[in-house]
């Protein structure tokens, strides 16, 4: 079991950012990654939905015989209690928990600042993972160009710059200043250098990439699952649609090229 | 069936820009249209995708009733023929040969600019359409951050603006000099006046709209379908997630609020 890969899941291409993380924090792990592509993006559709779908991608990662599973998506972490029912005993890792667990460390009583999705926004999953883990004040906005913006590459300029200002301005205008900015949608780590100018020096970035790479790796170890030592293999890509795009896509996100002959095209329905 | 209502698509609420073009030009006519928006967008999609979501809605809007269905959406309009198959004998319109016919007529040999979302430039639908109806020298530009840039409704001020040369300074920029920009995509005539503004006023704006309101004011007629004389009715809306959104939204669309009561919330599945 300990030669097994471990399975990250994202509706799209954001989930590469957590699967960055994974690789740099777990070098001797092996990855599978699973991109929803034909049925992104998850953050309008129902929680029934997205459920349904997240169970089919879950299982489509426990067939390739993974040890552990990373819904590397915060929409598709609202299935998380669904997931683990589902998935018992295998062990299933949400990005919610840890980067409200690690927004409220940065905090240190101050008001915490989420970016995120609309439906991310909308469904509150941090504002709960927050009051559950201790409390805090939440202020939210939802970034909606971010994502595209991101997924064209254009990560850095004054487009990017006026677009961040746009949100970030009022919401760091809120009182009491908050003291950290987490990132509540796996794209965003994509602009961490624009969002951090914008943000300022006075504002701690939470990436909830880094933080679930942290939570997989205590995990690993908890359960005496960690990969024995060995050189590193190459990730393999399974995508419900447009392979190419996600390979040439995906590298902005995964910080390193893809080559398009490890994107395999599967059927989830 | 002249009684019977013209069914309007679009993976979400471009199509109203459309729909709007349809009711100022028929004002006597009903419509329902039907926004696939638990699926949006489909300019990431592959073609085989499309076709499958584009064949679901239409067959939605045939058990409404309708007498004639409109593809507002460019991305499925390369569906069209196997659209007409499945629903023949019942007409069904695209928007990209209307566009392109009106190119033509506007370019007078010279270059066609297209712009319009990366599916519809990579099928290359508007460059084989303006081929097929006598041809001309065409330069594609795909413009992602456009749809949501008019879906937040800032489509005015300098973020606009300075995407709007990003995308339109190269493409306008190629020898011979274009003298027409077709609007490939129906969430763009939203952000019409800063596209006209940026392409300057030598290049004429086709706003395939329009040109798909004409062409189905003349099919009408052709087919005796008009309705008869009768007060305008109310249209009605179909969504397949979140309907609140789609009557807030809309509005930038349609250019006239929606009464979130007349917004149905549908399963295509």
């Amino acid at each position: 079991m300990n030669d097994a890969a471990i399975g990250v899941f994202d509706s799209g291409m954001g989930g590469l950012t957590v699967m960055r993380a994974l690789k740099a924090r777990l070098p001797q792990e092996r990855f599978v990654y699973l991109g929803d592509t034909a049925r992104l993006p998850y953050g309008t559709k129902s929680a029934n939905t997205v459920r349904r779908y997240a169970l089919q991608a879950a299982t489509a990662l426990t067939r390739r015989g993974v040890k552990l599973v990373v819904i590397a998506c915060n929409t598709a972490s609202v299935s998380l209690p669904a997931l683990k029912d589902a998935l018992a005993p295998l062990p299933v890792v949400g990005v919610i928990e840890p980067g409200a667990e690690a927004a409220l460390a940065a905090a240190q009583g101050a008001p915490i600042a989420v970016i995120a999705t609309e439906g991310t926004v909308k469904g509150g999953a941090y504002v709960r993972a927050i009051e559950a883990k201790g409390g805090a004040d939440v202020a939210q906005q939802a970034c909606p160009l971010f994502v595209p913006l991101s997924e064209e590459g254009l990560t850095e300029g004054p487009i990017a710059e006026a677009i961040a200002h746009r949100y970030l301005d009022p919401l760091l205008a809120t009182m009491p200043k908050p003291r950290c900015l987490l990132l509540g949608c796996t794209h965003y780590p994509a602009l961490k250098d624009v969002i951090a100018r914008v943000a300022g020096p006075e504002i701690a970035l939470v990436d909830s990439a880094e933080t679930t790479a942290e939570a997989v790796a205590r995990l690993l170890k908890d359960e005496g699952l960690q990969a024995p030592p060995r050189a590193s293999a190459l990730p393999e890509f399974l995508v419900t649609d447009a392979p190419d795009r996600f390979a040439r896509v995906g590298e902005i996100f995964l910080g390193e090229p893809i080559d398009p002959g490890t994107v395999e095209l599967v059927d989830l329905q």
